[in-house]
């Protein structure tokens, strides 16, 4: 991570912040955080992260505070991105990188990182998804559309080509993305019921309503509808769309494919909300 | 919370302390915490709190960053607990109150903080558990064993009056306790399959087999069970037993008399062990 940060809209030094000010997060998990692509200075899907984020906080009033409302404009955001980009010789205004939002303790911290180690290889190569994790998803889980600090569960499973089922034995997600799997019929994810995060590339793919000749549909995906799946990809706000080469023991051939069509398609709609 | 705190052994201020230090807690909720009664200058059960810790980081040596061994022991903490205490005259080495520790990023955090308020009263009126709220546990859940600081789950739900049941509809715990039912041939508490915290009194308890005449057992306790409890407490590390005067609508009048009794047992237990 990079050492300007910006607090409240502020521009800051990372090592200047105190802990003592966000013990809520540290203490109890009770924050919530966005990441987001940023590309020549500009963030991706910005305005869907914020009201992502504002949903969040909105349905947790009562636990986690909330930032200054004038913090979390689309506007305020842009404007402490770009000072934040202009004052450090290490980014500068045509930064392209990863952004993060945390929203808790009453503050709104945003920091960068460069893009991952290998990102372009990785676009092209993708993840193996060989483990099914089964014991710790709950249907309806109101807390899994979430994005929130506690986030062990995910975390803990991050590169381990984790796929999380619920209690019923339907797919919900990947630790740090949203799943397509292109079945005979259409390109099908899982409901946010089953659950999982209502990830914005997601969102985004579901408002196409069309990949080629197939329709786009959330739909109840269970082990046994993906095995003859002939593609799978893992969709976030970072790598758009990432392959998914083999899925449980078996090639799928067209990921590859798929992705590079999908993160077109999703570049392409980030253009024009730009 | 007060100023004076421990890290890794060394007395420090929590102003000094960086969030920098903290990052995969404060960002991935990866990090395990005990909270633990201080009575008179001694620390109760410390090295059960301490044996749960460590195997909670023994647990996910992959993605929490463990303190350094040697803060790890009783000794350790008790040394750096008593440094704290005399190095702070708002505390004093007769400090009643709370202590906590946190494990992550390679480091152990002890703070220290008083007695909730009303500490005494609360011990007699108890807390009326009202809210079912069955929607987010799930059975044999790996992670639900663990105190760790991605706690939004039970943070949210915290004096709110819930009991946590999972997808069988078997009751697990409260926000901040275990629960036991007094019925009619034994003390019960859920198993840690339901899930539930493997909490330090609830073990305690377990241990001692015996109440009055019942056992005391874990065991599947479902709604239903319960419609006919004589009483039931909660139990944690601070309140150790806590009457639930009123449980889902009905009245319990034996709940006041069984946390006296059952605390008079936990308190003696915990003198055995000082």
């Amino acid at each position: 991570m990079t050492g300007t940060v910006a607090l409240n809209g502020e521009v800051r030094r990372l090592e200047e912040l105190r802990l003592g000010d966000f013990l809520q997060s540290f203490f109890f998990g009770a924050g919530f955080f966005e990441t987001f692509l940023i590309e020549e200075g500009a963030p991706r899907f910005l305005e869907r992260h914020l009201t992502r984020l504002q949903a969040s906080l909105t349905a947790h009033e009562g636990s986690v505070r909330a930032p200054p409302a004038q913090a979390l404009t689309p506007n305020a955001v842009r404007e402490s991105l770009r000072q934040c980009l202009a004052a450090d010789a290490g980014l500068g205004p045509r930064f392209t990188g990863v952004g993060k939002l945390v929203a808790g303790d009453g503050h709104l911290l945003l920091t960068f990182r460069p893009l991952p180690p290998h990102h372009e290889a990785s676009l092209r190569e993708g993840l193996a998804l060989e483990h099914l994790e089964e014991r710790g998803y709950r249907r309806g889980d109101p807390l899994a559309r979430h994005k929130s600090v506690s986030y062990l569960r995910q975390y803990a499973h991050l590169g381990r080509g984790t796929v999380f089922a619920n209690e019923l034995g339907e797919l919900c997600e990947a630790p740090n993305g949203n799943l397509f799997f292109l079945l005979d019929d259409a390109l099908v994810t899982p409901p946010v019921e089953a659950p999982c995060l209502p990830g914005i590339i997601r969102a985004v793919l579901l408002e196409e309503r069309r990949w080629t000749d197939k329709p786009i549909e959330e739909r109840t995906v269970r082990r046994e509808h993906v095995e003859h799946a002939h593609g799978c990809i893992l969709t976030n706000s970072v790598s758009l769309a990432l392959p998914i080469p083999r899925l449980f023991g078996r090639a799928l051939p067209h990921s590859a494919e798929l992705a590079r069509s999908v993160r077109a398609l999703v570049e392409a709609r980030a253009r024009l909300e730009a």
